[in-house]
């Protein structure tokens, strides 16, 4: 079959799309906006419609351990037994975050499916609609949590017991909505996982470029600096006399900010610090401690390293030249994940043979497909955003690129499907 | 009378200080603490001994609306109609503050006194030793509350209308201990005023000289700086691309730095940033918001309005360069007070009769005596803070110093009581 017999329904998507943000719905005069975090009414009510459209699709549900689900296509000309290819990505939300951020990869991906059953095309191999649970990270742990356990790095105990805020645990708050399923879907099975995400910048935009195909998810390093000095009254204290702990985190802060922008280091790279507590934080005492969060990516593991070691340098510095007691630890490190070239290759060709310019680019953001890629060939694709803004009402993708996005997902799902 | 004839007790003072020192006491290893919060059944045990102590010494004790207290001593050789000379100090302190911030000064003025009825000195004028409420502004309003009240800046009804965190109004909180009187003292009415108090600095102690005589109360301004930027995602954002209020903050903060330690500047001059918030806050999102607080102290009101302009031209320049958008606030300004000559001269002759040197300084904190020197002449001597460290455990005066300042006190009142 040639592509043209083989529709995207852009209007089906968009009702999706809509009416999967209308959960959760926030009021916002700058957009249209949503807060859908795990185990929530809305998180549930999103999850119910979920799996009522796979349901509709003719799709075998399934619901894991810890609330992903599944929709698994397995058509007459499928052999039951191949490893499926899998797409997909996630329905939960920052607060007051954007409709586009997530659902956009579930429901390209049932679109797909959908569009390949319109068209009567006939894949050799199940394909495997997929919602991971958590992956904002905002009510339990840190992120990515339902494809940290689909790919092993995670196990379900240890999910199951996160616990929020308020002390509640997953495996609570997943019953409380009735998506405290068994066992866990296994990424290794696949034999290839898509996601489609929004871009969250604006590289697609000022190209002009409908699609993104990534050519790797950048690495990051989280950690915590804290730099000690001096509590003491800010007004019988001379200057000559002081230990401040906030004018050393500001140097510290701007020579992160100069290190990553400096001309010899590549425009992938992002140093961010983006949490900051002064202690006692008066107004007329001088800073004692300060702790301030760090944040750094780039899609060389080795140019992380080096900007680390600089960091390192500089609060070095910085005890010598005020006096202060620093450290920094790290809490977090994920390598830089290089997507599937061979799915890469799939999607390019699909793209042209759709007619369809892509762009290549990497992810600054995470995404589940990081977790994924460790375990089986992973690509991932980006539609445009307006403006680069996400995790917020004002995040935009037109429906018209939500369509081109997903007609490329689709044609490469088709391909690796064997449809 | 000489003053050979005229001794302080030195082991009654510390006696005084000690035991006032354990009520609201606080368990720190690196000294003796303790937390009296107006209001509190620490401040009122504080409250009723020294109540005790000032009928011990056969004063008439008098309880103001805001709750000061005032001991006046009118022996038969003054004339009770005689404008009279006012000492003290206050008795609340800071969460785990120290024990010799406020109490020194209350006690080593009731010493005063004690040690003119044991030497059967005869002042011709009544003397009033005065504990003010709330010079430290933890609870209630922002310090130098009862002298405020006893200095006409604030109506007694504006006082006890000022509530904490809980929504408690200080007329109840006072109420509750019983320490809500009538009237309100009216520091016009004295003669004279004299506070003695810790340095909180470490002049006199680099100095080995064991009592300062303060020139000028270092004027204020306090202000918000806001800096506004653009949050957004940490990861996807390039650094090109980032409004980031943070790093635009951390200019100011180190600019400040800058601007107060020039070499042109005036040693008394400091400048501090002992505030700082970040919005949203969060490890993976660039800064959109950044809130500071500006303290800047002089004993040249022209100095500080040199460096609040030098302030406003910076955030000019970061509004330029980085994109932000800045405000500066000025919440508070107090103008530099200087002390009455007529009672420095008095403070130094009694020191040079006593054989006591004495350092010339400024105060770069508030006391209560800055309120009382818009109404009537006023002096304050310093005793030596050991390491210059106030507001902690670990403050520190050694007994002789106290002696030996209470010494000075005690002889200047003597002169200006004309005993």
């Amino acid at each position: 079959m040639t592509s043209q017999s083989f529709q995207i329904r852009a209007d089906r998507l968009r009702t999706d799309i809509e009416t999967t943000g209308a959960f959760g719905a926030v009021d916002a005069s700058e957009g249209r906006g949503r807060t859908v975090l795990t185990g929530s009414t809305a998180n549930r009510n999103a999850r119910d419609r979920l799996v009522k459209r796979f349901e509709e699709a003719g799709l075998e549900v399934r619901v894991d351990a810890v609330g992903n689900i599944a929709g698994r296509w397995v058509p007459p000309s499928a052999d039951p037994t191949a490893a499926p290819v899998a797409v997909g990505s996630h329905l939960d939300s920052v607060p007051r975050g954007g409709i586009f951020d997530g659902p956009l990869g579930v429901y390209a991906g049932l679109e797909a499916v959908r569009a390949m059953q319109d068209a009567a095309r006939t894949p050799e191999r199940p394909i495997e609609v997929v919602s991971f649970t958590e992956e904002e990270g905002v009510r339990f742990a840190d992120g990515l949590l339902g494809s940290s356990v689909a790919s092993g790095h995670r196990s379900v105990e240890d999910a199951l017991t996160l616990t929020d805020d308020d002390g509640v645990t997953l495996s609570d708050a997943l019953a409380d909505i009735g998506y405290r399923g068994d066992g866990h879907l296994d990424a290794s099975e696949w034999d290839a996982w898509l996601e489609l995400h929004v871009e969250q910048s604006t590289r697609l935009e000022d190209a002009g470029v409908p699609v993104g195909v990534v050519t790797t998810i950048a690495g990051v390093t989280h950690g915590e600096v804290t730099v000690t000095g001096s509590a003491n009254h800010a007004g019988s204290t001379p200057m000559a006399e002081r230990t401040d702990a906030l004018t050393a985190a500001s140097e510290f802060v701007l020579s992160l900010e100069a290190a990553v922008t400096a001309d010899e280091r590549p425009e992938t790279l992002v140093g961010t610090v983006g949490q900051l507590d002064v202690e006692p934080g008066a107004v007329n005492v001088i800073p004692g401690a300060v702790t301030a969060s760090l944040d750094v990516r780039d899609t060389d593991a080795a140019v992380i390293e080096d900007v680390i070691d600089g960091v390192r340098a500089e609060l070095d510095r910085l005890e010598a030249d005020r006096g202060v007691i620093t450290d920094l630890h790290r809490d977090f490190t994920a390598a830089p994940t290089d997507m599937s070239e061979r799915l890469r290759d799939t999607v390019h060709a699909a793209a042209d043979r759709l007619g369809i310019d892509t762009l290549d680019l990497h992810s600054g953001a995470f995404h589940d497909t990081m977790y994924v890629a460790d375990v089986t060939d992973a690509a991932l694709l980006f539609a445009p955003s307006r403006d680069g803004i996400s995790h917020s009402p004002r995040e935009w993708t037109d429906w018209d690129d939500c369509a081109t996005a997903t007609a490329v997902l689709a044609e490469t799902l088709a391909t690796l499907s064997g449809a």
